[in-house]
């Protein structure tokens, strides 16, 4: 099972996006920048900074020019922001990033609920916005959300989904990633269509974006990378809800994923214990506990002090 | 990686056992009892109902006695008691159980820890429960705890695991567990042991008890199907902590594995409806939130309304 592993793994972090979006309280604009120039440090491959939406959409993304402007850039990390429309992309087009992120649901009905839109009519956006930013440095990333299941539809099927990757790269987008949105997707599921993502597009960069509603988000990151998938999205602490599975959790944590890489020696080149240090001060900004398990439970090689009534016991034993 | 997976999966429930012992308030015993017979009918393979430990040590299972005693037995369900001693043992005997499950740690600072014994002290105790059990219909279990590590050790060699296993059939035991009891496996340790283990005994009763402490647990399991394993304990809702990692969860969730594996169609026989009608009264016996996510996400497989506003959205486009 284990034979086909990638040796270098790399993960994106979207806390300051897919986490702070569903947060109440609104996060201040020197804090956010501040976790990611700290996050910047830690070799991340990708972090997806903010989202160019409309402010009422989401306030807590209100400051994303802001955010944006104040970095202190890491050129080893990939600033990516998420764009729902052409006037987000111009946002995005102004600030210098290195990356957008486009997201359309395979779910027709999923799209029509999340952006108001067709799956067509998305499709014609990306081509508009694939034509906007020719000639610029930006890459172009489209998120197939709902890939592994709708929560309106049910199960998509895997040529639904292969047909969209399709039409994404004849649009102009760069490379792909396959959202389970609201945690539906099982291991032999990912597993398949993975295996059949890289037998069609060998070479396509894909990134798998869990979720951990259904407590299969490890699982089924171990099934991708069964598969030969290499790339992951997750989120500080496991920041980030699902407005459809309330009390569940939402990404895949971050800092569990590196731990479960680290102690598989597979390599990913993040910092740990960086990680975890963000990951109590997050608790501290969001001022409710996160759902990573780390955190709480810490490494599996920090072990404990003998207890005293051990030592006492072997002694009277050796007596 | 999923070639080789069993086409048949035993699921084991241990929350009367393990998930009762470390709860603060006394469950009263008709509600274990009214449990207990309700799990019998869900299809479960084994069932640990309580352990024959000293009442001042565990004084939540004092009643052991009391709830064997007054069970509606399900022929189809093998009825299990954790035994710590000869004494244990006795008090199992009286009882017409099945089963007993024998553990001792691995780790020789675990075992001191845990059973204040060495493990030499563990076997001949093994050795003589085995002579009192001969004659009798009494199988006998051996759990291998600390399996994948220790908190005070570190991990263990695969070696130090086969030994003992070795050491446990030579005292008569007629199947193992492994156990994971702090949550310090990770998939591709577990894979290796559990083929090794295989290899060496390719017909012995074998099963996996894994904690969810640092988020791997379901990702252990998957690991344990590939390597032809088929024998898994669970906790309803998840319960169960581990003394060792404060605020982390305890074992796997019975119903998220179950849950995991009808979505895989693999086939373990488990009723998950009922389960997670017993799951929701867990909580209310307990009085706490539990770890396990399927009783909060609800399955996969339940689809929600399609929003007023995609229809109107719809009719609109159509006009």
């Amino acid at each position: 099972m284990f034979e086909h592993f990638p040796q270098r793994v790399l993960v994106n972090e979207v806390v300051t996006r897919d986490g702070f979006q569903s947060e109440a309280e609104f996060v201040p604009t020197a804090t956010k920048i501040e976790l990611i120039n700290a996050l910047s440090t830690q070799g991340l491959n990708k972090i997806e900074v903010t989202s160019f939406v409309s402010p009422r959409a989401v306030p807590n993304l209100r400051d994303a020019e802001e955010v944006v402007t104040a970095l202190n850039r890491n050129t080893d990390t990939t600033y990516v922001a998420l764009v729902p429309n052409e006037r987000g992309c111009g946002r995005a087009l102004a600030l210098d990033l290195d990356e957008i992120n486009l997201v359309m649901s395979v779910s027709e009905t999923h799209n029509l609920a999340n952006m108001r839109m067709t799956c067509a009519q998305s499709l014609d956006q990306f081509a508009r916005i694939s034509a906007m930013t020719a000639g610029s440095a930006m890459r172009l990333n489209g998120s197939l959300a709902t890939a592994f299941g709708c929560p309106f539809e049910g199960l998509q099927t895997e040529d639904t989904v292969l047909h969209y990757i399709e039409a994404y790269l004849e649009q102009g987008l760069h490379s792909i990633t396959l959202a389970d949105t609201t945690g539906m997707a099982v291991p032999n599921q990912v597993y398949s269509l993975c295996r059949a993502v890289r037998a069609r597009w060998p070479d396509l960069e894909v990134t798998l974006h869990f979720h951990n509603t259904r407590g299969l988000g490890l699982s089924n990151v171990l099934a991708a990378l069964a598969a030969g998938m290499n790339q992951f999205d997750a989120s500080l602490g496991g920041l980030g809800g699902c407005p459809f599975a309330p009390g569940a959790t939402g990404n895949i944590c971050t800092e569990d994923l590196v731990h479960m890489l680290a102690e598989m020696q597979l390599d990913c080149g993040v910092d740990l214990a960086g990680l975890l240090t963000q990951s109590r001060q997050l608790e501290a900004i969001v001022g409710h506990p996160l759902p990573g398990q780390i955190n709480k439970a810490g490494l599996r090689t920090d072990t404990r002090p003998v207890p005293e009534s051990v030592t006492q016991l072997r002694q009277s034993l050796e007596a």
